[in-house]
């Protein structure tokens, strides 16, 4: 069975399980309340659909994990649930930090119910995720429910680390590329790490092979965020669905950038002189490049694809459910193909 | 032995378990964002101390309902760190979202830091109060631990839904009373609850106990909750420590208020023509008294007082530890005395 197959089976059963744990939240006094949420996931509003609801790649990956150790990945719907609905929590509460007004096409909750009902739909998602996990109960033992949510949180701790240096970064000029790795390391690599690792844990899998998961997954993500940044610079927009270059109009911390601050160049000058505008984006573009920039993202992205890959062979994904995982991650890490 | 000795005793183990919780984000990287944290929590910062860090009475509720089960209380206190730092947690969301910039009299976390930052220090608290449920792991059966945090969560939920219905009431000129016990049924007794839940929970407690405990969390909330609204609106400001009436010119839905507005009468009329003034507030209070406002309140906070104190008796808790829960219990229910 291929990837196709295994994600034709399993995202409905995803998408069946998260919509269940987000009823929880439906009740006479709370109607508009659930319906922010319904919104947010992409099931209800203007654009509901597949492209608002995102890829569920997370849970995804879990129930991979989880299959490819030999075990049934229906059992494991409630933590990938968890992993999907955490997720979803940064990126309401990361709209608002952010002061994004779109997301996947649509405008975001807090431009839609404001930053306080945003906050609260944010704060929601998380206490269903927390709950989700609970109800791994039903399927497994105690021991393993904790194990799974000390997991979960802990990429959560993680997950606030890097966000608080994400923001913290905007007030300084003194970033070089050691201040990179850790952050997003917590905002992206951490929770993927706790897909691929709880699906392992679910799967029955010994301690050494849930660490090659876990590695699997961390590595994943720093190559995923790593081509993310490259693509954010100097991508097609027709790959990236968004504006080439609009990352150096942000002013987002990138690896590119972070490298280039580091050489204190000419790169370095031109950033630190304030917002880029959209009309100087591409010689700037160029001279990052030129700082050798791009040439150390591409080799940065390569190391961690190859320690990615490396982890996950050293897990040795059994099965079929195996080489759909095998296949999930070729895809994920070779994304402008 | 007392409710003072208890405290006296239980306090220091509280504070101690809470840093070490807190703890944990303090890293080469994160110093400034522990720091927030600290801050917030009494600990550190302009006017650090007992008054800045609040009364720690989830936790002492917690820990004197796992006592007065005949449990080791010492076990506990990851569970009365939890507690605590989740209605951290809270505070911290609500002063974003009731744009409140003091509190305890100090500055509010987003005041100092701006929303963004709170945002964060917010879930991070949450994240915390997660990791520190978790840790019962290390002196109870993993099956206890789950139960545990379902119950944390499932009053998590009820928050996040008292915390919506708060500000959809806002935009709302059609509530009654029966608006409010809900909300703050939510916002108010829902942890209250699972704090007496879950002492009895960690103390071995029968099912049968342990909801006679949560009861009377419960019925604790909502009788303080009122005595809270009444003096919101009557209250001398030596009391309450804030200046009387100001939850009539800060538009509170209070209990008095929710009454009076179901009787659509002169008060109704003056509050749904806009925000009452300072000045007017004397003049506003001596209405909704005039409509049985005050009244009905009172007779709410003794019928909820009766019940938390019933539920309590037939909890029976036991030996010292249980003469200092009745008497915390009065303490709280009595608060003008």
């Amino acid at each position: 069975m291929s990837l196709k197959q295994y994600s034709e089976e399993m995202l409905p059963e995803i998408e069946k399980e998260l919509q269940s744990q987000v009823k929880r939240l439906d009740d006479p006094h709370t109607h508009p309340f659930h319906e922010m949420l319904t919104y947010h996931m992409g099931w209800t509003g203007e654009g509901a659909g597949p492209d608002a609801a995102g890829k569920r790649i997370r849970p995804l990956l879990l129930l991979l994990a989880a299959a490819s150790c030999g075990a049934d990945w229906q059992s494991a719907l409630p933590a990938a649930a968890a992993v999907e609905l955490l997720h979803n929590f940064s990126l309401v509460h990361d709209d608002v930090q952010d002061n994004s007004d779109k997301r996947r096409g649509r405008p975001t909750v807090w431009a839609k119910w404001g930053v306080p009902m945003a906050i609260n739909v944010g704060d929601t998602l998380f206490v269903l995720s927390n709950q989700a996990t609970m109800d791994l109960i039903k399927s497994h033992p105690a021991s393993i429910v904790v194990r799974a949510a000390a997991i979960l949180h802990d990429s959560c701790l993680d997950l606030t680390r890097g966000q608080f240096m994400d923001m913290s970064y905007e007030e300084r000029n003194d970033l070089t590329i050691e201040d990179y790795w850790p952050m997003i390391g917590g905002k992206t690599s951490a929770l993927l790490a706790a897909c691929t690792h709880i699906g392992a844990l679910l799967g029955n899998a010994k301690n050494e092979i849930q660490e090659n998961y876990r590695q699997f997954g961390y590595h994943l993500g720093m190559a995923f965020q790593i081509q993310d940044d490259i693509l954010g610079i100097w991508g097609e927009e027709s790959i990236t669905g968004k504006s080439a270059a609009s990352d150096l109009v942000e002013g987002k911390n990138s690896l590119p950038v972070l490298y280039a601050l580091g050489k204190k160049g000419k790169f370095a000058q031109l950033w630190n002189q304030g917002p880029i505008k959209a009309n100087e984006v591409k010689a700037v573009a160029a001279q990052l490049e030129r700082e050798g920039a791009r040439e150390y993202a591409n080799e940065m992205s390569l190391k961690e694809t190859g320690e990615a890959l490396g982890f996950l062979e050293e897990a040795n994904p059994e099965g079929l459910a195996g080489e759909a995982i095998i296949e999930l991650a070729n895809k994920l890490l070779k994304r402008e193909q």
